[in-house]
This record gives C-alpha cells, sequence and structure tokens, in this order.
C-alpha cells in the first residue's frame, strides 16, 4: 500500500489515506463504510500494528475499486503533507553511509577517509520536517553552503529493543524518501544537529510505502536533481550499513519506537563534495526519488530575516 | 513553584502535582475543587502558558494551605517520575559549555582545546529519560567508560523562533536538572547521540522549578557525587553560554517549542578527565544536585544481555 498523509481541503484537518490508482482514499471514511473502526492518522495506524493494516486491506478488498461517496477523491486535486507530519521524537539520520560519499566527504568536509566501523547516527528534530512541494528556508545570515542530500527513509512499525540483524526487518512499517538538508557550515566541534536540523532541512514523503511491497530494501535506485540537472544517482544496494543493521546496531542501546523514523544515508554528488563546489539558493528546485516510493519537488526560498530584497 | 509528575500508587497513572512544603497537591484536584479546569500533566500545564499558572497559582492561594481531602499526599507516599515523563522531541543537550570541562575533555578525549566560538549542541532521545531514584543501565557489551555529567535543565514554555538574547528567558517555563551520562567509548565520527542517547542515559528531575522562582539561572551551584565522593562542583555563572545565549542561538535555525528540554552542559569534574579515568559500574550510587531545584539520585545497575552473572 501507498499511504498518504493529505487534506482535502486548505480548511479540512490532516488525514490519512490510501492511494488507489489516481484516487486518495480516505481510510477513517473507508473503514465506517465498512464498519471496521479504521485510524485518520498515520502514527494511527502504525500503532494500530499488523491487524490495522489487516483491517484496512480488507476494507480495500470489499470495496474492490467502487468506493463509498466521500471516501474518495482524484488524488490531483488534494494536497500531500507528510506522511507523519509531526514525529514524536527526532529523526535519526544515518551518515557516512556510501563509500563513495565517504571519499567525497573526507576531501571537502573534516570527516574521516576510513570507512566507519559502525553507523553514524545525528537526529533531525521534528520541527525540521515539511512535506512535499513545501519550501526549503534559506537564511543568508546563517549559510552560504545549504546542501541537498537524497536519502531512503525507513519507518518503524514495532518496538525494537536489541533485535539482532535477522529479525530486524520485521520492525519496519515501510519506506519514504528524505532529502537531508544540511547547512554545511554549520557544524559545530563536529556535531551535526544544528546544521541538519533547522527548520524545513527534512523534506519527507510524498508516500510511506508498506514494508509488504519492499521485500528487499537494498535495491532501490535513487536520484536528486537541482533545476533539472543530475546531481545524485546510486542504489541503496551501496549502502555500507544495510538497513537491518542499522535497526539492530541502534536498537542495542537505543530502543526503537513505532512511528521513528531513520534517514539511511545519502550517496555520493553531494553539493560539498564538487569540484568547484555548489550549493543551493534561493529560487532553485530541488527533486528527489527513491525507486518504488516517488519523487520529492522542493522549492528553496529566501528566509534571510530583516532582508526583503532576498539577497 | 515547584512542580513534579507523580504517582500516588503504582496503580495510579502520572498527575501532576505541585509541592507545598511537604505535601505533593494534584493540580487536577486542586482546579475540581475551586471549579478551575486546571491540566493533569506537566506537559499540558505548559501547554496551557501563563493563564495557566495564574489560575493554579490563584487556587493555591484560595486554599491557603488547607487543601481540599483526596488532593493531597505527603511528598514521602509517593512516587515521583520524570517531570515530563515522554519529552515530544529529543532533548537539547550543549556539550563543551564550562571553561575547565573543555580543558579536561581536550586532555581526554578527542575534542578541541579552543573554546567553541558557538554553542555545541547534540541530542538525546525521549527514550532516554528516567525518573528520580530509577536505575542507570551499565551494558558491558556496550561501554566500559560510563560517565557522568551534572546539568541545569532548562524547560521552553513558549515557541521561541529567531528570538533575541534580551528576550530569550521569557521564553523559559523552568528549571531542572539533567544527568547527561555518556558511554565515551562509543562516540561515532565524533556524533554523540548513540553515546549519551541509550536508554536511562538522562536522569531527569526530581522538580521543575517554575521560572519566576529562579530570575537569574546563572547564579546555581550545582554538584555531583559518585558513591558519596564528591566529583563535580561548579556554578552556573561559569558557564561558557549563557541560558539565554542557548536559546538565542538554537532558536536562529531551528524553532524552540513549549516543553522543549536543553540540558545545558556540565562543569569539570567528569570520569573520562580525572587521572587515572572513572567510570560507573553495576552497584554504583550516582547523585546531582543543582542549587534551588533538587537532587537526584540514581544506582546504576547492570543490563548487559544474555549475562545472569552480572560481570
Amino acid at each position: 500500500m501507498k499511504l498518504v498523509t493529505y487534506r482535502a481541503s486548505i480548511e479540512d484537518a490532516a488525514r490519512l489515506g490510501v492511494i488507489v490508482d489516481d484516487l486518495v482514499v480516505d481510510v477513517a471514511a473507508l473503514g465506517e463504510a465498512y464498519g471496521e473502526d479504521l485510524p485518520d492518522s498515520m502514527l494511527g495506524l502504525i500503532d494500530a500494528g499488523r491487524p490495522g493494516l489487516s483491517a484496512l486491506q480488507a476494507c480495500l478488498d470489499e470495496a474492490d475499486g467502487d468506493f463509498p461517496i466521500h471516501s474518495a477523491t482524484a488524488l490531483a486535486n488534494v494536497r500531500l503533507l507528510a506522511p507523519i507530519p509531526r514525529p514524536r521524537k527526532n529523526i535519526f539520520g544515518i551518515g557516512l553511509n556510501y563509500l563513495d560519499h565517504v571519499l567525497e566527504s573526507a576531501k571537502a568536509l573534516d570527516t574521516n577517509k576510513d570507512l566507519p566501523k559502525q553507523p553514524v547516527i545525528f537526529s533531525k528534530p521534528p520541527t525540521s520536517v515539511i512535506g512535499p512541494d513545501e519550501p526549503i528556508l534559506h537564511n543568508s545570515k546563517i549559510t552560504r553552503q545549504l546542501d541537498w542530500e537524497v536519502e531512503l527513509a525507513v519507518i518503524l512499525g514495532t518496538r525494537a529493543s536489541r533485535v539482532s540483524r535477522e529479525t530486524a526487518l520485521k520492525h519496519v512499517f515501510g519506506y519514504s524518501v528524505m532529502i537531508d538538508v544540511s547547512a554545511r557550515d554549520n557544524r559545530r566541534a563536529g556535531q551535526w544537529i544544528y546544521s541538519k536540523g533547522m527548520d524545513s532541512y527534512a523534506p519527507f514523503g510524498p508516500v510511506i510505502v508498506t514494508a509488504d511491497e519492499i521485500p528487499d530494501p537494498q535495491t532501490l535506485e535513487l536520484w536528486l536533481t537541482v533545476n533539472g540537472v543530475e546531481k545524485q544517482r546510486s542504489n541503496t544496494a551501496k549502502m555500507l550499513f544495510k538497513v537491518d543493521e542499522l535497526i539492530a546496531d541502534i536498537s542495542q542501546g537505543i530502543t526503537l519506537e513505532p512511528g521513528d523514523i531513520i534517514a539511511s544515508g545519502t550517496p555520493e554528488g553531494v553539493g560539498a563534495g564538487r569540484d568547484p563546489q555548489e550549493f543551493m539558493w534561493p529560487g532553485d528546485t530541488v527533486v528527489a526519488h527513491v525507486e518504488g516510493i516517488g519523487t520529492l519537488r522542493h522549492p528553496v526560498v529566501n528566509s534571510t530575516p530583516n532582508d526583503q530584497t532576498g539577497s
């Protein structure tokens, strides 16, 4: 299933939807029509576990493409939000998780060229999340090195504490796309939360694809363009620490919970690693794609305080 | 006011209380007695803003020490939880924020001996929070360098985006104590979230003292003992970046929200900085105190998986 959080109109509250062909079917309304108590939010569905997904699937099967009135809207007519508009904790980010990105990072930034022996973890606050088409904010008083990173996002479905690599993927609810935006000139004593955690620095979506549709998350092409020019293209096969290793590793010390998000790292081709270096500026458009999931498209806009001229 | 989150008995749900002499007065029950709709949780009270605190104060004034039956319990008879048992996002931690700790850290760890030019920010997930008296978990498969750090914790009351140093303290709801527990041997590419973010690594409490009772947060003695031996003693006057600077700085890029927690850094005397180095082991007891707020006391217990012998 491809799941979305959406508004049918500007005034409407955020709703949970499932995409069927070119329709968004409202999950709670669908459930009501078939006498099932289905959740009205993505976190609600995640918390409902396997029974929740099964109940939703049963309703879809029963409808068989003929949806009750008012429960389906043309996808083109809704506004998609981030699939989880407000995560319950910071997003777990993974650094230096593709070989060629480790090399370009060591050349351009202050990281080591040796491959990390364990996953490199940082975090992005819930306030950094934006949904599809929302602007990435460029504050020229804070950064002149705003950079892109396309990533596969992993959404946890169940609590995971000290799990093995072998069982780790059973804890995954689904997958999505995240752009890990970074202000390269704002790393402090090497800590990345500020440089990667500012408002709007976590474009997220457009959908969550449930894990059953992506049995192997290590086979997905991913790419990113800026103003239509391809900057990154790779495959999740090239991750140094695979998704199951990331979950197993983090869970040895930090209990993972339903709704947790892991942005699994970016391949080579970031702006800081290019020669000459390139960064994002107001007026740019960045587009990011992960195979089988979807495409994010975001404008970069000026957000410099006390500066109406957009310098 | 000294505010707590507590359980009157093991079966009871967590409640919001205010300490009056040696009593915990249940805030929601007090409100009910006086016809005020007062919140039953700390985050509820924070979200209620100044009107919420004023309404609570009005009820306390009206009671004048003579509390309605069932609304007050002897402090000695309740179980205190972390004041915010489940923060809505990761705690903001501040590194290298006392001069002599910068120096000891540069000698013992991989940090720079130059003073940071901007606050060094990291994070601790909500799952790391424990309340008073709860055990700090020692997993000998992960760490043999479990360290202590006593810190003044700052709790935000109102949204703060791009605020000035001059107005920053107006956004503070109150202050508390946090121990920033660290597994020094688990820093990864210098990122601290894993080494400082594991389950039980954020002892927090025992109370939140509202900001009106601490007009100047830079005058507070703080100390920490391990097994009764003093390891840290300093004063928040010695912070490199004061509380108002931390709030103003973070808020330039990251919007701070009601209920956010900032652990403002630790003074010298951590285990890694001692000669010879000392760390915490199962059986140890760590006690941390900040003047005017209170004292945390935590046992360290073995939590090594597949190991019943407690080695």
